[in-house]
């Protein structure tokens, strides 16, 4: 984790009478040095504000997505709705505020003097500036989503992205499909380019053609598909849409070019809205339990804030699942 | 709204070039003045920081329940966590970061402090110390529900408790009960107080008995029911709980009492949980629409704060909906 400014070592020892080194075992986990001593260190730690910016503490933590640092609204995605709602009780149980950004916050310099004992970044992308100036403060950092500038003993939740895509496109193979698009983000955070990598690693292997079409969370109508879902013999017969809306876009498209789904056009969305068990027809969906990945992510972050360094043994993996629907079931037996 | 540290009206009229009466019509929405001039002395009001607790401004609002003040986490309850969800979206969508507190931090005085520009404050009981303090700070305070000590000019958003009482009870009513009990809080808030009130003005119009029992959320099965619900003759028919577990925690009781639902027992809870339509059998909800309070107390919170008073022409009264389910239904004909 990051080092931060506040109370030596040296301090911690003389308050709580014991050795520089047994303070090092006892805050990092390691050595054999009794339960008494390790929690006599700790709360003598915790008391003299080590492993915070200092005093005083604002006991609150703070929740930004950084990916797309301009006026979109995150908390109208079902996944992070959903993760929020999480975190905040989370957090909550663990005495800490939450303090939430909007999204265009990533954009400006306020969270130099953001009050927060400990921040979650989701989605960050490299060159992100707000975790360098975090991270320059000294603030300890988790992230929901491999960071794009990682750093070793950074602390991470994520979900497996190469073993879901593969998953998901083995299942559209396995239910007939030949030729298999990827919507994708145009984002440079970590889910992005972990996706498309894995997309293309696959179709690589079978020698099937890469047919990626981006991310636009405005093309309510799926237009984007047009081309891709146009042309006979060379139009795609199956697309994983790695982003929420991109299940109903490809439902819009699908109506408007006369496509059925599943019989020409097997779809997989990658979503945490229930509404696509009610959508004609519902749609197959992954989930990438934003619930169990937001509960971890505050938890290490407690941790960390705290100084229990031994529990913070990240990164943590939580498994994503994919929910086979009528969309993506195999084409009716013709003739 | 309270008056608040910073610029006078005498400073944003010397800025904006107009006269104190001016300033003072234009923040106030009275008067007859031009939109432009109304306009030019807002923006100056908000560049000299009018109306905020003074720059730099922390572009930050505040949620808190003040209740109970001890270490339960409303986060977790549905009501509650639907109102977060809306209010941090509406909060993001007005360029504000949110700040939820922990319900154990209305017990400290961590709020002398707190970096807020605003804060709505839900369920506020009487002798509310952060109310004493923010309103001491000149923080805008915004109310989801009555607060326990009113002022002139507060703002508050809230349901008409009584009107959606007494609809309950006159449903009950006519689905054959006679013996009509309420589940009520033991809380000091508007809510448990106006509920309670409502209920027992009902009851003494109709000559019938006031049953009242308790709401304990530890309670899961629902033994806090035992007395009322045993005695042949005397015993309740029906029960409205006002609190979101009350529900599981009738059907739990009447299972083990062997009373039917509705046969012997008729039940209606205040909850936004879609949980009580699988329930066996489904429990007739009240729903408070928290998303639509939520947003209406998030708008009328950043009206306060960027001082576009004329805006906030409170309070709010949001409609609440009975749904009526198989659990009030009135009794299948006998003989």
């Amino acid at each position: 984790m990051c080092r931060v400014p506040g109370p030596t070592l040296a301090d911690i020892a003389r308050a709580a009478e014991v050795s520089t080194a047994t303070v090092s075992h006892a805050l990092n986990g390691t050595g054999r040095i009794g339960d008494a001593t390790r929690r006599r260190v700790r709360e003598t730690a915790t008391r003299l504000g080590y492993g915070t910016p200092g005093p005083p503490r604002s006991r609150t933590l703070g929740i930004a997505v950084t990916t797309f640092p301009t006026a979109w609204n995150y908390a109208e995605i079902a996944y992070f709705s959903r993760a929020l709602t999480a975190a905040t009780s989370a957090a909550h149980a663990r005495g800490y505020a939450l303090t939430t950004l909007p999204a265009d916050r990533a954009a400006d310099d306020s969270w130099h003097s953001l009050a927060v004992d400990g921040m979650l970044i989701m989605d960050s992308p490299r060159g992100d500036p707000m975790v360098h100036a975090l991270r320059a403060r000294g603030i300890p950092l988790v992230f929901d989503g491999i960071p794009g500038d990682p750093r070793p003993g950074d602390h991470w939740v994520d979900n497996d992205h190469e073993a879901t895509t593969h998953e998901v496109l083995d299942h559209l193979a396995a239910s007939g499909a030949r030729r298999i698009a990827l919507q994708s983000g145009n984002g440079d955070e970590h889910y992005a380019r972990a996706v498309t990598a894995a997309y293309e690693r696959w179709c690589a292997e079978r020698g099937a053609p890469a047919l990626i079409v981006p991310f636009d969370v405005a093309d309510d109508q799926g237009h984007g598909f047009d081309e891709l879902l146009r042309g006979g013999q060379d139009r795609a017969d199956a697309v994983y849409a790695a982003y929420d809306p991109g299940g109903r876009q490809l439902l819009a498209a699908a109506a408007r070019l006369g496509l059925r789904v599943p019989g020409d056009l097997r779809v997989v969305c990658a979503s945490e809205d229930p509404g696509y068990a009610a959508t004609d027809p519902p749609v197959s969906t992954v989930t990438l339990d934003p619930e169990r990945t937001a509960r971890a992510a505050v938890g290490l972050l407690a941790d960390l804030v705290e100084g229990a360094t031994e529990r913070t043994a990240g990164p943590v993996v939580v498994p994503a699942a994919l929910l086979v629907r009528a969309s993506s079931l195999a084409r009716p037996a013709e003739g």
